[in-house]
């Protein structure tokens, strides 16, 4: 990494607590650093990625490389425009999903592979990688769970797919250690918090600082 | 090429007379072959391309990959759903213009190679070229004079960036003379299409058939 700024990706299936953890774990940062924080997500945080997103949503019947090029096409704005200028001004950046969501996910067909896909998402952003990816990691019967509170996500994924997906997710994770750190995701949000916080700390020789507590942490 | 239909593409700058020549030409291959034809374009020949390409023209500062990776999308779109299947039914498809404005027109800036930028393309269709491309050349000095019809072009596009093109045109069709077609596009709509019929008849061996007039041929 050649920018002076701190790089880190929230990753995880639905219902994991990737927002509410990105955003702790942003504020703590900004605390424990002093540096501006940019707390962002994929697809969409950008007002381009937004139209992106509804256009990826809205279309049905997406052929699969449609499909991974537009969300191509939002990460390389996303990149262009917002991460990487705030990274190169020293600026936390922490985002929810990044590219290894495209790889989970738009691999999981019978059309793409892990690798077309990779290599699609590094080309449009220039091979920018965060120093820390955090994979919100939780089994199968508690996502379930989660799930069975908001039906209408419930009838939209099968188990078949949470489970493919979660070991894509485990399958990268084990096979960059330096750069993934995997945290189960059961826990109360601030035990959650605490985990996420240990693995980037560690990772990013973040000083040993400000121990603000997580606001709005209540489960 | 293991598909039963006939793909027809038109390249060449603005003012070339691409969107006429396109339609003129679907017209006689119908007659010529009895067989449906489609006549499209890209970018926007779906209701997905057309969003696509409002947000291209429509947003401010885009980097190069981000608008390489929009129109990649729209293009596999566009074969997905509309070109792929029609060439699968038999039909004759004829698109004005396809990857080859890509290459000849995004790669024209400092920071994406030709290469990669076919690369993505053909990525996007999966390795789908037309049977002929028929290049509609213009000197860069009747091309002025044309454009200068139309004052907001004009005042857009400017000689250095239509020489590149042209360029990059030129040397694509020498390198590849069995799918390129170079007619000179100086003359009247007619004389054009006729160069064009010949062009195209013998690299699809078209069965030597009506002699269908143009319609709506007048300069």
């Amino acid at each position: 990494m050649s920018n002076p700024g701190y790089f880190v990706s929230f990753e995880g299936g639905d219902g994991s607590g990737k927002t509410t953890q990105a955003r702790l774990l942003g504020d703590w940062l900004g605390a424990a650093t002093g540096r501006e924080v940019v707390v962002t997500r994929e697809p969409g945080g950008t007002t381009l990625g937004l139209e992106v997103r509804r256009l990826v949503l809205h279309s049905e019947d997406m052929d699969p490389r449609t499909e991974a090029l537009l969300y191509a096409a939002d990460r390389a704005h996303h990149v262009a425009s917002l991460v990487r200028p705030a990274l190169e001004r020293g600026a936390v950046v922490v985002t929810d999903r990044y590219l290894d969501s495209s790889v989970a996910y738009q691999s999981g067909g019978r059309e793409l592979s892990e690798q077309e896909v990779e290599d699609l998402s590094l080309w449009a952003v220039q091979g920018l990688l965060p120093d820390v990816t955090v994979l919100l990691d939780v089994d199968l019967e508690t996502s379930r769970a989660r799930m069975a509170r908001d039906l209408d996500r419930l009838e939209r994924v099968d188990d078949a797919f949470r489970q493919r997906t979660r070991d894509a997710y485990l399958r990268r994770a084990a096979a960059d250690p330096a750069r993934w750190a995997v945290v189960d995701a059961r826990g109360t949000v601030e035990e959650i918090q605490a985990a996420v916080r240990a693995a980037v700390a560690e990772r990013l020789a973040v000083p040993d600082a400000v121990e603000a507590a997580p606001r709005d942490a209540g489960a």
